[in-house]
């Protein structure tokens, strides 16, 4: 990604943040003070004590591919912010509740929240963000109001039917691609598609140009979802705030995972051999595993597959005709997605 | 409670099943496999293998309550389905929820969901009983469904406010009566009242009618509390389905509760003294606060107060004139909430 491209999305998403931001504080200052302080500290606002701090939050991309969304089929961006609130938080909840379901400590270089404030603060926590958010999208007075709920409960039917399937893939042997790929389409680009499709509804789109935006917003996820299983393996722990090879000490199924299981290559079969040991695999384990995947030749082939979702997410994007400087910054984010380090 | 008024409320207990269930099933019926078996079995539908089993499931009181006040302005119980549908599966979220946040491990006469799956699979399920609920009710094609969301996410913000509080209470010495109102008005009265107020929305009636109808929940929701307070402490488990004495275990912070360690009676002293205890209490302290609690005369106090939130209720049903059938089966069922054993 060239820096100009890199300089534009870094842009895209404060303004994003500064126009969300608002309605999202005001929502969870509504929370009794035991959850306001677990989300606020979920959403990087403050630290545990509830003291303030800048700066560790998320990227906020769903938050921002609402916002550009609705621009990009002529709507305000101002229409869609409560939109944007109710995707962040429900992605919100959902890293919330999945860090309990997977049992992960470590999340934003900090630890998780039930890590700081224990499971019942932080299963509440989630039910709170979950419940906000629904709040915050009804609060519109609005005849797309219930166009976008209804986008809203599919994504999230959708994520736990990918989380679902996620925690089932980690105790059997082998996972098909098909299977990957509705996993992920359930716990990664449900929400992306949501996200462009709400923004898109309230933008004012009619239903198909609504579509092309969701199928956008869906390849786009499954790109994020392969990099995210790049990073999960080969991923700067200093830069992506997770532990070193989280993903293979879990025995996630991911992209690569799957591709190297499959794969009838000597490195494949040893590398499978490891990974179906019973026993936990200690730090030399993982290097050697990260070792032999690596030379089936699937971290290419991965980044390979991203790049080819961005693409065809481009070209659902082109297929609406979308207002120029609107594109040009989905454009970007798309790139960003691809190229992304953390 | 006299037997007709019982045989009563029976009937229409199983009247709202008939009606309800179906949509319960076919919403339940499209979530994923684990977690489809997980909601069977909270709904009493399935055992943990999955297999048919009839008859232990809750009451259903909550999407009576819907069906009735739907009937009660003059609407048909059958534009209220959906939301009976929805606000049953709030109801049940937030017990499975509040099971693992409590860490009760047994309900309605059999293991908890996440004594039975797993903390994970509970977690999740609650989460589908929650996105099925608002899918469910926002697939409703009406300009009343915003409403009946509005009153839905409204009751959950306050159902997540009075868990909050009922956690934080269980390590403070003492609670106000205020406090403890304003509590159960979140846990529990909230729920009640969106019921009967979505109830009313859904058949139609003006915004100064669905807020008699939900003043007349709001009542019966701090009378079934207060009931389920006593039932905690002197409840029959055989009956009850929980363990015996599990409110006082867990230093729980109900009404009878709270007027004891209010009391300057000897024994109010002497069950104030056993409650603020650091080490747990084993069989014979909790005989003997149940023996030392019952004493002080709040068993009688708080059934009293009971009965008196069954009178404003039926006073807030009353404002509105209701249709005589539903009238008389909500009154019904108001007695049979005051008179309940489990």
């Amino acid at each position: 990604m060239t820096p100009p491209l890199m300089q534009q999305s870094k842009h895209t998403l404060h303004w994003a943040r500064d126009l969300v931001d608002p309605a999202l504080r005001e929502a969870v200052g509504r929370l009794p003070e035991p959850m306001a302080k677990a989300v606020g500290y979920q959403f990087g606002w403050a630290d545990r004590h509830g003291r303030p701090v800048s700066g560790s939050a998320g990227k906020g991309l769903r938050q921002a591919l609402v916002l550009l969304s609705a621009e990009a089929v002529g709507g305000r961006a101002e229409s869609a912010v409560h939109a944007a609130a109710a995707v962040e938080l429900v992605h919100n909840f959902s890293l919330v509740h999945d860090d309990i379901i997977d049992g992960d400590d470590t999340r934003r270089h900090r630890p998780t929240v039930w890590a700081s404030f224990g499971v019942p603060v932080a299963t509440l926590a989630g039910d709170a963000m979950l419940a906000l958010a629904f709040d915050v999208l009804v609060s519109v007075t609005s005849d797309r109001t219930l166009a976008a709920g209804r986008a809203l409960t599919w994504a999230l039917l959708e994520l736990v039917r990918g989380q679902s399937d996620d925690v089932e893939f980690e105790d059997r042997p082998q996972v098909g691609h098909d299977e990957y790929m509705r996993m992920v389409a359930g716990k990664t680009a449900a929400l992306f598609g949501c996200a462009c499709a709400v923004g898109a509804a309230m933008g004012g789109a009619p239903a198909d140009t609504v579509g092309h935006l969701r199928r956008f917003g869906h390849h786009l996820g499954l790109a994020f979802q392969m990099v995210d299983d790049l990073l999960g393996i080969w991923g700067d722990p200093a830069v992506t705030g997770k532990p070193t090879r989280s993903d293979l000490r879990s025995r996630k199924k991911t992209f690569p995972v799957i591709m190297a299981l499959d794969s009838d290559s000597g490195e494949g079969r040893a590398f499978a051999a490891l990974y179906r040991r019973a026993e936990p695999l200690d730090e030399a384990d993982l290097d050697a595993a990260a070792t032999l995947i690596e030379r089936v030749g699937v971290r290419e082939r991965t980044q390979a597959e991203a790049l080819r979702h961005v693409e065809l997410a481009l070209n659902c994007l082109h297929a609406v005709d979308p207002a120029p400087g609107p594109a040009t910054e989905l454009t970007a984010l798309a790139h960003l997605v691809a190229a992304r380090e953390h």
